[in-house]
């Protein structure tokens, strides 16, 4: 089975346990598409030079989609190049998440 | 598309947060119809003269179902004429979300 | 209508309003199968004479499926025999809780 999971992480103190569960879930369900949406503090995770940035781009290569939320980018005063290389940008993190959501993605709150 | 989102409020240092999440959707998604319900801790932010009072109230005004769990409601020692006006009130806050996600609607934990 | 629900518990200072949580669905539903995977730090809370153990025996007595992460036990120095009898073991939460939603069953984050 295709799963397709859209995940969100919204907590900074969390950003880590969520990339571990990212790299689990990968392992465990093998053939899985999966979308991690970083809002509110947790978008902070995403900018060049974070601690977490090795990790980041590591899921990135090995095919997650990494997405940072445009308002929560504009409340941390984080620009579009600051982000760590091929992190995507939506308007509204959790406008994404209900999209996906109503396109038949399943959705875990990390 | 018409979506209908239910999320879930839990935590109390997050109010603040959930908030404007919740300002995001409605200004992202446009046609969306949502119920936000508030237990655990974060029913205390559904108390008229609460520091969110102002927002829960726009948010109404805007179309939103702000509800408050019953069960959070006795452990806080909250009755209901504390609650902001236009506030329902639940039996249970997970069980009202398991019902509308039943009856189709998308889950956010805010 | 039976309902079918995994819950999700990955903080440790959440578990007591998770478990409260719990009991309140199962009240409110009355007809409700329920499985509630403990991940990430949560899964401290399975270990026999964690101050949880209690609420977390009287669970599996009402017919709940009360699942440790294996990840997570790795990560914790937990091992089989260290869990509360009764508790399951599944490899992965997140992949548990993915295959359960994939399967039908409603997701709640506690």
């Amino acid at each position: 089975m295709n799963y397709r999971v859209v995940a969100q992480v919204s907590d900074l103190d969390k950003v880590k346990a969520a990339l571990v569960s990212c790299r689990n879930l990968l392992e465990d369900l093998g053939n899985v598409q999966l979308e991690v949406v970083f809002n509110q503090m947790a978008v902070r995770a995403l900018v060049k030079g974070s601690e977490y940035e090795g990790d980041v781009d590591e899921l990135i290569k090995m095919g997650v989609l990494i997405v940072a939320c445009r308002n929560a980018m504009r409340l941390n005063n984080i620009n579009e190049g600051d982000l760590i290389n091929g992190v995507a940008i939506v308007n509204a993190g959790v406008g994404e998440i209900v999209r996906k959501m109503a396109d038949g993605w399943l959705y875990l709150r990390l």
